[in-house]
This record gives C-alpha cells, structure tokens and sequence, in this order.
C-alpha cells in the first residue's frame, strides 16, 4: 500500500495529549487494515511562538505542503493572549487555512447517545439533531483589508469583507454534494437585507441551485437562524455560510448538542487534502494532567479516513469502536456523570485502541 | 402637565392591531395618573412603499423628529421580500434608525415565570436568567460602504465595517451606567483576535473600564458568547456589542427565554428620545386575526415611560397589571398551553386595562 504522510500538529494545552491517542488509533488501523501512514511532527501555535518566535514556521507550513493530510490537536492559551498579532497563536490558525487553501470547514453537529443529558436543552427538543455546518474559511471579513485611519470623529478602525463569485460558488457547490449525501435538506445563511456579499451570496446559491433538483433549500438570515438552531436544531441537516457567520453559528450548534468535547472537524480545499481537529480547544486548565478527552479527536481520524482516504471501512471500525467502549460505560472526567469512576486520557485511548 | 407627542408607527402584519393594545394602555395612565399625550400616526414599512412608494417617507420621519417618542409595532412582510433595496421595509428601518440617531438598542431577555416551560432550554438552565443586550444600533457593516466591482475572480461584493473611537464610546458608557443600575456585571462581547473594529473596541473598552470600579467586566468573543448563552445564560446581566454581533446574539438569547412573544425593546439616542418596539416581527401568517399578542408592545409602553419620560409609577402600573393578568391565568393562543382557551388581542389589552 501507499504510504500517506500525515503532518501532525500537537499544539497547545491538551492538543499533543488527544493528538497521541489518536496517533494510537491510526496505528491499530494500519496493523489491521493494511494501511501506511508517515508521521512526522510540527511545531504550530503558541508553542512555536515559544520556540521559534512564529505561530506558522516556514518548516511547518512546509511539511503540511508535503502531506497528504494535517492532524491537528488544538492551538491557544491564556499565556500568548495579549501578544501583539503577529505573535498570537490565532494568526497562525489564519495563515495555515489561507496557505493550504482550505476554503471549507466542516463541522458535524450531532448528539452521542451517552450525552443526551449532557446539552442545556429538553432532550425532546434535540432529539433527532445530527446537522452539518459548512463554514467558509478564507474569505470574507476574516481576510480583508483591515486597518487604522484619522477619521472626523477621531480614530478608526475598518475591517472589509469581501467575497467574489468564485468562492462562493465552490462553498455552495461543496454544501450541495454533502446534502446530495444526506437528507437532501440545505439552509444558506446570509444577512442579505443588509449586505451586499450576502447579496451575492444568495444570487451564487439561487444560480446553483437548478442543479440540484432534489435538494430542498432555504434561504434563512442570520439572526433567525440563531433563534431557529434553538428552536428547531433537528429540522436542519446541513447549514452553508460565509465565515463570520460560520463562527458563530457552528459554536453555537456545537453546545446545544452537548456534545462539544466529541465533535470532530475537517477542513478541505480543492482535492482530498484536508486538515483534521477536534471543534473542541486547547483547555489550558487542564492541560498535562492527563484527563482529556481524546474521542474528538480520535473521531477526526476516521472524518481523515473517509474525506481524504476514502478507508471507510477503518473509519467504520473507528465510529464502532468508540461507540462500544461508550456503550460499555467508560467515560473521561468531562462526560462522566459520576467523576469518581472517570478515565484517563490514555486509558481512553487504549479501550478504543482495544475495541477497534 | 406637559403633553407628551406619540409617533405612533403600526407598521405591517400585526404591528396596528398591537399598537392599537399599547395605546388603549397609555389612554388608561392618562386618566389615572394625569400624564398627557398626543398620538399622530405615521406610515412605515410594507405599508408605506405601497402607498407611498418608499419604506420612510419624509412625512414620517417628520412626525418622529417632532415627537418624544416613538412606538413601533413591527415592520416586512413577504410581499416586499424581492424587492430592489430602496423599497424594502428594512431599509426603512435602518434609515429611521440613522437619520433619528438611535444608536443603542436595548433588549431585555428575560423569562417570564408563566412561560418558564416554554424555553427549548431545560428550566434549571434557564432559572434566573435575567439579561440586557446593549446593541450598537448605527455603525458597523451595517452602514459602511457597500458595492459591488469586478475583480480578479470575476464580479466581487464589498461590505466595510468601520467604527471610530466617539462611536464605541458612547454605546459603551451607556452599557455601562446600565449595569451599574443591575447587578454590576458587563459582558462585552468582539472579536479581538480576528477584526481591527474589535480591537479599537476592545481597547475603548478597557480604557473606559476604570471609570466604572464597582463593574466586574469580561471579554468575551463572540463565538464564545453563542455558546455561553446556552451554557450559563443566568450568569450575564449586561452584554455590550456592535450591530451585526448585536443582531445575532439578542436574537439567540431573546429565543432562549422561550418568552419572545413578550419581550420590548427600546432604541435610545443622546437625549431622552427613545424608539420602543416589541422583538418579535410582523408575523404576516397570523395579522387580521386578531389573534396576536400585544403583550411585548404594552411592555415597550412601560419602557418608554421608564426610559424616556421618568414615568416609574406608571410604568409599574403597567407592569403589574400584566403580571396580574397572566397570573389569573389568562393567555393569548402564542402562549396558551391549552389552545381552546385563549383570548383574542382586544380581550387580553382590554384586560390588561383593566387590571392598571
Ligand atoms: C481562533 C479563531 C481565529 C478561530 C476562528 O474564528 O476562525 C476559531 O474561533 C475557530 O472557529 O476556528
Ligand atoms: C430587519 C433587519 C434589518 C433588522 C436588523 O438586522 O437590524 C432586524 O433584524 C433587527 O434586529 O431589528
């Protein structure tokens, strides 16, 4: 078999800790599937801030250029947050996104059986949730032009949000395959009573559409669509938008599932490449003590292993795998009712290593 | 005493039939406390671009520059959905809000005990919930420079989002002084480590902060915030932020209330001028029903004559008669549990006069 690279970058706080797991996970893949994965390691966040004095070395832009796909723990911290911006780790999550290229974020929102109690809301209202937010990643306000400016009334700041028909057409097209996949139901998101790129927004998404016949679209704003995800989370399957809206909107569908600490993602640009992280963060307070939660991440893997490679039967066997050592009642300190029974980070890790 | 002038704008779908309860309540605090008022009616909205051919007529605008006070009902409606943008009934709204410098908009969300189920949050959640959103009301992309032009990628849109110093100020002092009248807690919510605005924001912020001692102020971002909102919506009191992140969050913590249908808001200037409206929209599908409920507009009453007139007693009046009423058990059909029982709009305003 071909041997894939995979670039791995640990991170900050709990990020090389969930990062390891999952390297275990993989591992078990390759001896039962007959896969080959070639790990090699980058510095990235504020780690590398640390230690090279950037959160993007060159060397490690480098070695995700040269790998099939990126395995990402988290990046941040309290230590780098007043840190001019060239020195925060943030800006190296900007930088590598807009280098590799990868104009879409996928995130599944869905709710774990073992966490049903776990989300603030009525399990009634959640049940059946299982959506797809599908964010753009490297345009929009994120990437404008931004800057300082003597105004009339004294400083300024401006930020430009700028989106052309191109970029949004590959999102949207992407958004409708992945619903092709699903229930065949996509919401688009906008705020086009007020912008103007959601004005084009909306025209690429009504152009596009006909192509898709038996997709069902709605065209939901902004601010309706926080007060629907509430209201209704279950009636969406996937949701498409531009990034700023994208940020909001996939955290908050990420907390009304309760299942935050589980929730994988993707990012993806033109071809398989992807990038792969847990939608969860670096959790400096309980970094190194070794009670983290490595399923997000471990479940990243198997997201790598069906968008990327295309193994799904290992991703299969992943999914089943953390499934039953749920199943059988094990659970990190940040899923465990009672936390007198919770396992460790590793232990987790070697239960679904065991499973699999 | 003083008469006060009423620009009473009803607007479209159910906004005449709830103003209509509101100004039946105001007609009562006449008589029993000896307040005086004088209501002209304007159009706005759908209802003006039909007869007027434009979403604000100068008439109108007219009118509310010559009150001290406006009461809104609601405005929009599907008719006008596919209109070019001069004759859409936002437009009207975001012009009324420029040309009358209305630059805070003031949400409470808060959940009323009789509607303490009807939340999607489970109620333990929600207990105590009790919450102020201090939106930015006239800056932002909402009113920065908006076009389209070719580009290298082919046709481009371009929002600019531009704040200056004397703009974050004053939203920010007045975010402020509120939370000194609560419980001395402000959440000011950006997105610092994305957006120049957020920064020129955030540092406005922090150097108006001293000033205010006593306030235990946090950061928070803004995706963050969408998810605190569902996590610990009782720890808030007051939210400062800009327009758009303004628009989407009141919108998610007015729907975690589950108490939409009775919440008021007001839209404040310099002086004690106010706009007073309820949250909720035009709902087309129910107006000429009679059926709706004018609950959130007889609110916005009460917070007019707190905000803008200095009227305590009678805004107290007010407040306790809807108390009083809901406590006796009455419902219009958006609130009822049990459909068959409830009450038309006359009756509920009917009683809630009544009962001042
Ligand atoms: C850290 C921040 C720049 C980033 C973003 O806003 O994109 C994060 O919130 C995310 O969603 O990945
Ligand atoms: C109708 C629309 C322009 C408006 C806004 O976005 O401000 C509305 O959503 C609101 O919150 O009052």
């Amino acid at each position: 078999t071909e041997v894939k690279k995979i670039a791995v970058i640990g991170g900050d706080g709990i990020g090389p800790e969930v990062v390891a797991e999952a390297i275990k996970v993989m591992k078990k893949t390759e001896e039962l599937f007959g896969y080959r994965f070639e790990f090699e390691h980058g510095l990235f966040g504020g780690i590398a801030i640390d230690e090279k004095g950037t959160p993007l070395p060159q060397e490690t832009l480098d070695l995700c250029q040269g790998a099939d796909a990126v395995l990402l723990g988290a990046v941040g911290g309290p230590k780098w947050d007043n840190n001019p911006k060239e020195l925060r780790p943030e800006t190296g999550l900007l930088g590598i996104r807009k280098a590799l290229g990868l104009f879409s974020n996928i995130r599944p929102a869905n709710v774990f059986d073992c966490l049903k109690d776990a989300s603030t809301l009525k399990p009634e209202v959640l049940e059946g949730t299982d959506l797809i937010v599908v964010r753009e990643l490297t345009g929009g306000i994120y990437f404008g032009e931004k800057f300082r400016r003597e105004g009339a009334q004294g400083e300024e700041a401006v930020d430009t949000c700028v989106y052309n028909v191109t970029e949004v057409e590959r999102i949207v097209r992407q958004a409708f395959d992945i619903a092709m996949t699903r229930s065949k139901k996509l919401a688009s998101v906008d705020k086009a009573n007020v912008l103007e790129t959601s004005r084009l927004w909306r025209e690429v998404v009504n152009r596009i559409a006909p192509e898709y016949p038996e997709v069902e679209l709605e065209h939901v704003l902004v601010d309706n669509c926080a007060m629907q995800l509430l209201r209704r989370p279950s009636s969406f399957d996937v949701i498409v938008t531009e990034n700023m809206f994208g940020d909001i909107l996939s955290d908050e569908a990420a907390m009304l599932t309760g299942s935050i600490g589980m929730l994988s993602s993707a990012s993806l640009g033109e071809g398989a490449f992807g990038l792969y992280e847990p939608v969860h963060g670096s959790a400096p307070d309980i970094a190194g003590q070794g009670i983290s939660n490595p399923i997000a991440t471990i479940l990243s893997v198997a997201l790598m292993y069906r968008l990327t490679f295309g193994y799904h039967d290992a991703a299969n066997a992943i999914e089943l795998a953390v499934k039953e050592v749920l199943d059988a009642g094990h659970r990190t300190g940040d899923i465990a009712v009672d936390k007198s029974t919770a396992i460790g980070t590793v232990a987790m890790g070697d239960l679904i290593v065991n499973a699999i």
